[in-house]
């Protein structure tokens, strides 16, 4: 079988990339043709394999040529991230919704209904003041996205119930965690200090962490997820039972609880690494994140969270070391 | 003011341009120059009035020049209706998402943040195997819909709703009910027999019923419709509590209290003209619709459902008999 992925070259999809091809086969069909779509080349190792071919440059220049292509699967990771979204609304509206549609007309019309997973967010949930958030967001809960990465996922996640229910494309959406712990450098994402209270600590580097201990978050490990993206990508339409989109699992924890489980990982010296100093903008766009959320569907599918953070600790240092 | 009204030359969007120049102000400004586009010329009577001007033509066609037009408020009705993008997906997509897109667009670049009242549709609700449709529909039930049209109508909320966040617009969404009774002839609606049984036998012409006399559903009188309209652009920001879209207001009732209502005000003889034959089409289509809806947020803005089925079906008569 020959599939794409998108935002190949990324940190989830190149992860991706190597699980796909290490495991051989996908749905029970051998991945002879993978093909790593994305604005950069992917990694050294994954061009290396026969099996890879990377195609480099915006998205949008390339869906024109996926028809002939046919893919029988895609995973379709790429996106412009929330930050970039919100300071350049037509950035995030062609990156992100005019990109997919592009890549979902292409796939309708190679004519072979390829399967889709597409990677939504968490972010397609937000405060509303006639509808409160609840505190634990469900599969069901009212999306509501306060930001416009949040709606532009939202409007694609629609778009591709509906050219599923018209049989053009075989579609289902994965509303992606915050994954943590990310490797390499503290990005402009409010989010990133989710990563970089762990990550830095453990490099012996002080991390500042910007929101009070009691902050809750719906978290969840690279590993965990890219399971989860390929056991969603497995599962039959009837497993689905109808509706496509559904979240991730998640292991909804506070920063205090990540902090004890570095200490009890990586000893009290390390802990003592992060120092709070609250950041009054970041702490406030934080204050409108669910504060965690419960994913029955995709637990029906066999799809479990991360058992503690001192599980994804470890699992970070084993990634980063070998 | 300057007001623009798409799809201004349509059953809906004519009546509520006579209102506007009826009443004269809109939201305490005077309507000075109201401008309808649509794909056909508006009537006679509407033409002739020194404040209107017509731009016929496709909608996608004009949204270009709208930048310079510098609109104060419009009202969004142009749409292709649910049969038409069942059968013609990339219709769909084009007239209904590409030019409510492009005409954001265009107020947006006008750069004056102008109001704009766009017309949803109860079609954003549908079935859902994971999240049973409740009975009545409510203002934050979860969309769920199960055609091209709904889902259009549902990603064209969601970015209203971002873009108003944004403040490139004031944009609030109306999910209208099925308007009825409907003047003309019947049409290929699955719909379209909630207008026929009362307008067919009210002209001494058999009409069939496709579906049970138990069946309910959510509708309203064109005229209450319209005031819905503009009450909706009238009311402030603030008034909306945060939500840019919610339900009109709807009569909830059966077939069978549409009859009686019928019987009450038109007599025996005229009730007996409608027969009923199953059409399993229609009657599959509509066991999928909501059996009613609720309105809490519009009813707090003021806005009311008609008193009974008996004071539509008077309406109706006044309307074609004066």
């Amino acid at each position: 079988m020959k599939v794409l992925i998108t935002g190949g070259a990324g940190f989830i999809g190149a992860r991706l990339a190597r699980t796909l091809l290490a495991r051989e086969t996908l749905a029970g069909s051998r991945v002879e043709q993978l093909v790593l779509a994305d604005q950069f080349a992917p990694p050294d190792d994954l061009t290396r394999d026969k099996r890879v071919r990377a195609l480099t440059g915006p998205l949008l220049g390339h869906c024109a040529g996926f028809a002939a292509e046919r893919f029988d699967g895609v995973f379709h990771l790429a996106s412009a991230v929330s930050g970039e979204c919100e300071l350049d609304f037509d950035l995030g509206m062609r990156s992100n919704l005019d990109s997919t549609r592009a890549l979902l007309d292409a796939l309708r019309a190679a004519g072979n209904t390829p399967r889709i997973v597409f990677s939504s967010s968490v972010a397609v949930f937000g405060p509303d003041p006639g509808v409160p958030l609840p505190a634990i967001v469900a599969d069901d809960t009212l999306p509501a996205p306060q930001t416009s990465y949040g709606t532009q996922k939202l409007m694609c996640e629609q778009l591709i119930a509906d050219m599923t229910r018209k049989g053009f494309i075989d579609g289902r959406a994965a509303r992606l965690m915050t994954v943590t712990v990310r490797p390499g450098k503290p990005n402009a994402a409010a989010s990133s200090f989710f990563s970089g209270v762990i990550r830095e600590p453990l490099a012996g580097v002080e991390a500042i962490c910007p929101v009070d201990a009691s902050v809750s978050h719906p978290v969840s490990s690279p590993a965990r997820t890219i399971d989860a993206l390929i056991r969603l990508y497995e599962a039959s339409r009837e497993q689905l039972n109808g509706r496509l989109a559904l979240n991730l699992p998640a292991l909804n924890v506070t920063v205090q609880q990540m902090l004890d489980a570095l200490e009890a990982v990586a000893g009290a010296k390390v802990r003592a690494l992060v120092r709070f100093q609250r950041d009054e903008r970041i702490a406030g766009i934080v204050a409108n994140w669910p504060q965690g959320a419960s994913s029955a569907r995709a637990n029906a599918l066999g799809l479990k969270a991360d058992d503690s953070f001192e599980d994804i600790i470890r699992q970070y240092i084993e990634d980063t070391t070998r």
